[in-house]
């Protein structure tokens, strides 16, 4: 789950209500800067006592020790995964950031495509080098947009299944709900569908159904 | 300058003096982290009392409405520039930032090299790309860094002087103070050489001092 709409971050019974359906929640710079750290704490806190994952997606694409350094506070801020850039590159970038992750116990994902149509013009150029970065340093994950499935298989192809590919680009960004899981992907991470619905608890659960159901359709089937 | 020390963040007196010896205050993902919306605010307005320029450094590199996002509340806080990744592509990303700040009356600084190793296994590959997409989307300026001064160079050979380049990568990164302005910048970011002196405000005299010094002579000297 990406984001939280204001009715729930006030109400911790509620959210917990919402939180309760999903994998994970993802929590990203626009909550940060206009919430503060102290309530992204607090969505964390609910998140871990329904025992989903916590995903700081800050977007991270610094020099290493500026990444790190955020790194030590993104954990304090209860999150246990990090989202950060590939194309930052290695030496003096995310060897740095992976160092400091290792030492704190927070898994990191790594963006290897973008769910938007600009992600063609240079981040897609790079795909095969920045699989080769995620399996040289060995992060726990791969964000891979679910509006181009052939990445998601790609990536899937090349490492295997011991990498974990979370998916935007489901639902208000127009791939259909399913299809990243149906091309390999684990999670399918679903934000304005839901959370700018009347009934956000009502959506989420019909959204997980759903893909639930084409995930295990798909695979029934390719079998 | 580049973020702002504990001490200096608690007494707007002491900041005020501090941030007079500079063009502009830079603040980073780390600082809003650590410290939250409300105190980045807090130094923007100091800055603003001194008329300095207000740069937001948080690297954006999201989706088009993700930035845009993002941007109104950057906007809210104080900032007048901000720093985004050329990396993320223009359709659907880049074009919608801009659109979005141009409304704003924000300026965009885009990054189209960075300063740490790492940025020659992705990042350089695209400089010629990356500042026809500068020149197209008619940002305020770039961001290339004075480790590697040929990219300076490169970017104001092709870009010419309407265009602003803010360089990061002197003092603690390694770069002699003055060499990017000798190399074309406008300006040079400083962060860590000031701010972890035990004489911040004596430090920066200095380093204003040396910086404007180099300038003058490299500029008379190749003329």
């Amino acid at each position: 789950m990406d984001e939280i709409p204001p009715t729930f971050a006030g109400s911790s019974i509620h959210l917990e209500e919402l939180l309760q359906k999903f994998a994970g929640v993802k929590l990203g710079l626009p909550l940060l800067l206009e919430r503060g750290p102290e309530e992204v704490r607090a969505i964390n806190k609910v998140a871990g006592s329904v025992g989903i994952m916590k995903i700081a997606d800050f977007k991270l694409a610094d020099i290493g020790d500026v990444m790190a350094r955020s790194l030590d506070t993104i954990k304090r801020l209860g999150f246990d995964i990090v989202i950060a850039h590939a194309f930052v590159g290695v030496k003096g970038g995310l060897e740095v950031l992976v160092d400091r992750a290792r030492n704190l116990g927070v898994r990191i994902a790594l963006v290897v495509s973008m769910s938007h149509e600009g992600s063609r013009e240079f981040y897609d150029r790079n795909l095969k080098e920045f699989l080769e970065v995620a399996r040289s340093l060995g992060v726990w994950g791969l964000v891979a947009p679910a509006t181009r499935p052939h990445v998601i298989k790609e990536s899937r192809r090349v490492l295997g299944n011991t990498f974990k590919i979370l998916s935007p680009g489901v639902g208000a960004q127009g791939a259909e709900f399913g299809s990243a899981i149906c091309a390999g992907a684990d999670y399918e991470i679903v934000g304005r569908y839901v959370l700018r619905s009347p009934d956000p608890i009502g959506v989420a659960s019909e959204v997980v159904e759903l893909v639930t159901r084409r995930g295990r359709e798909c695979r029934t089937s390719s079998v």
